[in-house]
């Protein structure tokens, strides 16, 4: 899979690229990513990339004529059959979930243009960008760690890229719910217990406590995720009986 | 602002510690960085601090020794006068957002537990965690990256930390509408136009305008949003306007 980015902060990248999933990834050859700066198409002297909006107010924006010859560089750069959609990450954008990642993972390419200073000019957006995506809502100060974010997100999901153990723990939470509490060794720790069923070696019974412990959990903190996800009638009782228990 | 960061990967911050709002920050004294490293606690030659899951199933899981070790010295480093509150960011946490990063920015001190593999061993959490955060509904590799943006959100809210232009901007926003399009120079471009009114002059017409525009714009793509927030009559005039002239 490739990424282009177009980015004024290429070296921020650092932080997914020189350590775990991601710099593995590009390491064994699955994915690769390439910068464009678009500094390097500012027209003037001083190199200039953004400008104060028309009809006044706080802030700069990025100028359109440097942003949109950095997109075409790097979609030329990538090198693809179909030409690869250009994400620009916004507030404005959809918010970006596990079924993005999920899509996102799907495809051959994706340039990502991370924004500066108050935003873009809107007719690059009409002009050049396809999709518009969010990591949610709060403001950050660029595109550049939403995008970090998503293509963590993004690369954890291709095929071969995370060893089989910890893609079959991928598997499991994608059923809409939080995860269950987990515990290591020892089995005593600070006066605290591992709870008994996991120690017990009843598979059928772990399992099912996994679940009624995830039930639970999302019942009591996200209950918006509740109402999105049908539950079987045997994880209605699961719930109920948690909910019974807490009394 | 003082942030302890208990992590595995500190070198991943210099993300935001070598650039933008956040480097500014630090290099005027108003954020200051601490990290704490979980395997320097690690008890064996091996410097382990991963273990398998009691109960079986995919994957690792961060050990509780090694790692509350590291929680207390990220404490104790920080030299508060009250103890700073423990945030642990997983996917099981309360949803960040600007609410969020407003409150954040007004505390004296952080300390941020990023966890790796699967997650960490639940007694941590019963015992050294204050509040659990997470960044949105989608798996990133570790807790690195949503508390990179925690942080950059967290800081761009302190007073003093964004310029004066900047930060009224920042005001502008928390209306909880998304925003307006921009333009910047020049007036023409690829055969595209900036929209008049902003080249009017006319200011009571540019904000009433743009205020059309971000009721517009929220109503087409983020419906929740304004579940969540009273319209003024003159804002309902203005997003059923908006409606009309898309027909
Ligand atoms: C209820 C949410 C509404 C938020 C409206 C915020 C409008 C802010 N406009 C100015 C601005 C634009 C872009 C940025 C830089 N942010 C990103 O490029 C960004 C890219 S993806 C993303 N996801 C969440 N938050 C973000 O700030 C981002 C910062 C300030
Ligand atoms: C509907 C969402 C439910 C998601 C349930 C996911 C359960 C994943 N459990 C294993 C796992 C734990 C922790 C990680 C590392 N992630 C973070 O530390 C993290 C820290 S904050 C955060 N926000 C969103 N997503 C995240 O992955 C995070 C990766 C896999």
């Amino acid at each position: 899979m490739k990424f282009g980015i177009v980015t004024l902060f290429p070296e921020m990248f650092g932080a997914i690229t020189e350590h775990g999933v991601t710099g593995r990834a590009i390491k064994n050859q699955i994915v690769q990513m390439q910068y464009v700066n678009p500094r390097e198409f500012a027209g003037d002297v001083h190199r200039t990339v953004d400008s104060r909006p028309y009809g006044g107010g706080p802030g700069m924006l990025m100028l359109a004529n440097p942003l949109l010859q950095a997109i075409d560089a790097a979609k030329a750069g990538l090198k693809c059959s179909d030409a690869p959609r250009v994400v620009y990450v916004s507030p404005q954008g959809k918010p970006f979930d596990q079924a993005a990642a999920q899509e996102f993972s799907q495809r051959q390419a994706i340039v990502f243009v991370c924004g500066r200073y108050e935003g873009i000019d809107e007719r690059v957006i009409d002009i050049a960008v396809d999709e518009e995506w969010s990591l949610g809502d709060f403001v950050v100060s660029g595109g550049e760690l939403p995008v970090m974010a998503m293509i963590d997100a993004t690369v954890r999901l291709i095929p071969g890229v995370l060893g089989h153990k910890d893609s079959a723990a991928e598997d499991s939470f994608f059923q809409g719910l939080l995860d269950c509490p987990h515990y290591t060794r020892p089995e005593h720790f600070a006066g605290r217990d591992v709870p008994e069923v996991l120690l017990s070696g009843n598979h059928a019974l772990i399992k099912r406590w996994r679940l009624k412990q995830a039930l639970g959990r999302t019942w009591q903190r996200r209950p918006d995720l509740l109402e999105r996800r049908e539950l079987s009638k045997d994880e209605r009782k699961m719930l109920e009986e948690f909910i019974q228990e807490l009394a």
